[in-house]
């Protein structure tokens, strides 16, 4: 019989979902869990040596740990209402530090129109387990499963943020700005429930794990596929600039790697002037078809985008 | 600086309440949270290093790890609707293992009337952070500070099993029936929403603590104090066996330990009568009254009850 670490936690993960018994109309496979009428629930781990980086702090690290939750709801559209944070500290830890990543988790709920609502805190190596709870207030969830061919892709911000924040502190390159993207992600919380609200929304990930994997899932749980334009994607500002000191190609900062938090929906083109209207931002950055897989068109040539490496 | 080892777990907890901020009407303090209209959440962290004694499967691990959830929603009163496993295990672990655990986990939140639908796996020492959520279907919860002088109070079943569970362990006592009681608690949800639901509770806890901490806390949640007849206690059957073997006091097996998840509750003793209606089994053990503390009363002579050591 295999350990954990032979079988893999993509796998692990994959047969965990057997056990997942959706209570209301969303299954296992989406950002987040409908449950009861409307309420939409999510759980995420964190630990600090894998979600830890050099140069952030135990605040950020707090904020971090309830912002990947919070965007599994931004994702379905849900509003957040609450937050629960278990906690597993080194006994060695400093006070200090357990109560900074208190607040930064405060701070994030906060940013997200909610608060912490329990809690709970036990001996371990450095592990926050999130819970954040939301509502639809009557709308539909978005799911990973409705885009159709015909549809617009579009992102709620610039990318490669994080990507360049990682290659940054790996490469000892001075560019504080890059890492703050990478260590306070802001979860897209308001844009989710603009994007729920509109109606035309077809489809909706966040960009947690990059925008290959996110393009992946989506054309597997939908059954399409979708040709992005490289030349519509907007780079954060310094993507460019450490692409080139780095050597690390842009289309794998941009595409190929996660830790970003904005989201990728699909939506109806002919009644985009709702998105429009609305407060939110967001760039158009393909169309999705029936090919079945996620192409990238750069001057003019295709090539396949595969799943991330985060 | 003071570090967590320094500053004790109970203290932590204590301090991290500050960051918590209830949406909606119940604060920290009570089993769980109230949030939106009535929706119940609540989390709790086990650990292979703290809650798997010696003969526990790993299936009854994870029954125990969703059990301690589900039993303060019981205790508020409110019916379960979903459940999230974020679990950290160790590479080293037989994946079997790991599906022990969410079969455990699956199993009882099946028994309490609802599924998992959501989950996160991350490497790690054997944790798992389990969170509950719960609707109150419109009942009012039920808090720790309503208890009143002249109340009865309650527990819904005989206490001291997992006690004596634990101490057949530790003195090499073959009892298994003890044992089971210590190794798969039964939360008790359904009495809890009866219990709600009959409208003559003042107040209720989960005996997760042992019934010494309960009586404390709802004496002093509530402002009051608490008569407990001894005589009112129902030893749960291997109990007093094992107090005899062991020479441990029952006092001690029946009040002084945790890992108890049956609840108590205080109730207008003039309508009793709706609870002997119901289908809930209940003993009442003492009455509230003004002296501020609990008191054990033992054939005719009183002593102070104290906080257990779980």
């Amino acid at each position: 019989m295999a350990t954990l670490e032979e079988i893999g936690e993509r796998q692990l993960i994959e047969d965990f979902k057997s056990f997942i018994r959706p209570e209301g109309r969303v299954g296992p496979g989406d950002d987040a869990a409908v449950i009861g009428k409307d309420i939409v629930v999510t759980t995420d781990v964190v630990s600090f040596d894998r979600h830890f980086p050099v140069g952030m702090t135990y605040e950020q690290f707090g904020w971090y740990a309830a912002a990947v939750n919070f965007s599994d709801l931004a994702a379905m559209g849900a509003r957040p209402i609450g937050f629960t944070a278990a906690l597993a500290l080194p006994p060695t830890l400093e006070a200090q530090n357990a109560y900074d990543i208190m607040s930064g988790i405060d701070q994030c709920a906060e940013f997200c129109g909610t608060g912490i609502v329990g809690g709970d805190t036990k001996k371990g190596p450095g592990i926050v387990a999130g819970t954040a709870i939301g509502t639809m207030d009557g709308r539909a969830p978005m799911l990973r499963s409705g885009a159709r061919p015909g549809d617009v892709v579009a992102v709620t911000g610039p990318l490669g943020g994080p990507a360049a924040g990682f290659a940054a502190i790996e490469n000892d390159i001075d560019c504080q700005e890059a890492k703050e993207t990478l260590f306070m992600p802001i979860p897209r919380v308001n844009e989710g429930v603009e994007l729920s609200s509109s109606g035309i929304v077809t489809s909706c990930i966040d960009l947690s794990d990059g925008l290959g994997t996110a393009l992946n899932t989506v054309c597997k749980s939908s059954g399409v596929g979708i040709d992005v334009e490289f030349s519509f994607l907007q780079h954060e500002k310094y993507v460019d600039e450490i692409s080139e000191k780095t050597g690390i190609p842009l289309e794998k900062l941009l595409l190929g790697w996660g830790g970003e938090y904005e989201l990728m929906f699909t939506a109806d083109p002919n009644r985009l002037k709702k998105l429009y209207d609305s407060e939110i931002e967001f760039f158009i950055i393909g169309m999705v078809n029936d090919s079945g897989r996620p192409e990238l068109v750069r001057e003019g040539k295709r090539s396949e985008i595969d799943y991330g490496e985060y």
